[in-house]
């Protein structure tokens, strides 16, 4: 079996040249790196980890740590960052944190402070102060995807202004009485919040009450309070903010299993364009947590690549689609509403 | 900070069962591992990756390869094995192995070579010859989750059976013109021709003719299917059995939309109880990916302490969970149906 002083022979080059340009690690030209790939799969090489682990002090691992593995956003995000790592040679290990776990526990007091890794991605992990305590005193580089912290980059949606933009669009529609659907309860994320707050300050901007209904943020628990939040016609809204599209569509369903007709008596808009999005013509702020992760990988390796370059917030802001789950409300006209209640009219 | 000498001295044993105690490997007796743990515990001890691979030539980290990871059977299935390998102290490297993709071929030239794991589990791979060919050339113990293959250990569901039961249970309510929606196409996975294949023996057994409609094995796939399938009433069954409850719940979607009524014109049964199959009051076979992980790493620990342990075939059924999407045929009532249908009458 060919080792790396084969590959570097064969591509005319020092071993240690060889060895950069196969990990990624530290500077080599493009060049340079193409004639070694290709002395490398001529040869049939594969890299033994303990080799380049003992040659560069490298695990070529990234450890991924998220809250949840089966929600949408989160194995969209984890499907994009095994893309770019793949792509540059990187395995990926996951720690499963859910919030309130034992299993939590145990990955920031024992699993993580293994090291097996070169850097490490959080995805919506929200630490608590002990736990972004033992994130940093690992001395490795880190990542989030989601989040707001100043001493590690991050790569989030603008969630406080896709908020903004769901609610704006429904009064720009003629809605008066708009409610904001998710969130709540002990483990209320903080992206929720957020979104909540883009939320109240675009009624009060507009001198409307807000009104905020809990609901977890999955699609039957957005079906459950909404099924509840509709069933009462006194305290009905006449539109509906979901935290998510998830929530969104569970409020969908609800409305039609009551037989309110949506957009006629019933407006929702959502936040994700989430696969099922369309299928449900759901109106949607689009956002895509696969590049996102992505990003956070790229963003990841070329940390590991240049260790002094500083620390980055990219910050997405998402897009409006509109479909056909919102129009004006019951008994006012579409085209007097354009023409009321759209500031630039 | 404490070393392994020190909890073996702590806990009275000698530092090789100190080691089996803390990394799961080979035998020590429940007694002597509680006092080994709780020493570890007593003393803050965090196993080093490198000294407890140098004593045991293990990495303490298991290998997952799967097609798909934002599937909810996979995440599931990712979320069962990652809970049991926590708690075992065991770390999981991921996999993604889109079938027909670049990043599959460079998963099985490049990384599983690299063997960075103990073992390896294939969840729903569906491995070409020459795949199969690298999977076992690896050399360490595998265990697939789905799939038939008698050279490793399995843990499955039995797919005919589930389509057997969902086909019977329509039959037995009255229906004839029954459909089965899911599969066909390049990627057709096995599982699906095998829920398939159950389907159209049942059909064959009670001398009705079959009837199988490609869709993608996703819920727009099954909407975007069902939407043409009964927009034609000339060609519309009376029950439609889907391949998962994804399609299943896209195909009530689609009736609803084209104002079919649930279950009175149509009735509709899925495979899994999804987490969404409650909301749309889904008849369906329930199995629990969940489980199913954690089953298949427990297999695998098993099979790492014991490698002479033979090789296990675990096969699941599922049971039958009625809702309300099924119900006799339109113009058949339901009594004279449960007399007059059923064999056991």
């Amino acid at each position: 079996m060919a080792g790396i002083a084969d590959v570097a022979r064969a591509a005319g080059v020092s071993k240690a040249t060889a060895s950069r340009a196969l990990t990624g690690t530290g500077y080599v030209s493009e060049r340079t790196r193409d004639r070694v790939l290709e002395a490398a799969a001529s040869l049939d090489y594969v890299a033994s980890t303990t080799a380049v682990s003992l040659a560069t002090g490298r695990t070529q691992n990234i450890g991924v740590v998220m809250p949840y593995i089966s929600r949408w956003f989160f194995s969209e995000v984890l499907e994009g960052i095994q893309d770019s790592l793949l792509r540059h040679g990187y395995d990926l290990t996951l720690y499963d944190a859910r919030p309130g776990t034992e299993g939590r526990t145990r990955v920031f007091e024992d699993f993580l402070a293994r090291k097996r890794f070169d850097g490490l991605i959080a995805v919506g992990l929200e630490p608590s102060d002990n736990e972004f305590d033992r994130l940093l005193a690992l001395g490795c580089p880190v990542v989030s995807v989601v989040g707001q912290n100043g001493s590690t980059s991050v790569v989030a949606l603008d969630d406080e202004h896709a908020a903004r933009r769901a609610t704006e669009h429904l009064i720009e529609l003629g809605h008066t009485r708009i409610a904001f659907l998710g969130g709540g309860g002990p483990h209320w994320a903080h992206v929720d919040h957020t979104r909540l707050l883009g939320y109240e300050a675009t009624m009060k901007d507009a001198a409307l009450p807000p009104s905020h209904v809990f609901s977890p943020v999955t699609m039957p628990g957005g079906y459950a309070a909404a099924a509840d939040l509709l069933g009462d016609s006194r305290r009905r809204p006449t539109a509906i903010v979901g935290t998510c599209d998830e929530v969104a569509i569970g409020a969908i369903i609800a409305a039609r299993r009551l037989g309110l007709h949506v957009p006629s008596s019933l407006s929702v808009v959502g936040i994700d364009n989430h696969e099922y999005a369309e299928m449900f013509s759901l109106t949607t702020l689009e956002q895509s947590p696969h590049a996102q992760g992505t990003q956070a990988a790229d963003m990841m390796l070329r940390q590991l690549r240049e260790p002094d370059a500083p620390i980055v917030n990219l910050r997405l802001q998402a897009t409006l689609i509109v479909r056909n789950s919102t129009a004006p409300p019951p008994g006012v006209p579409s085209v007097a509403v354009g023409v009321g209640a759209a500031p630039w009219a």
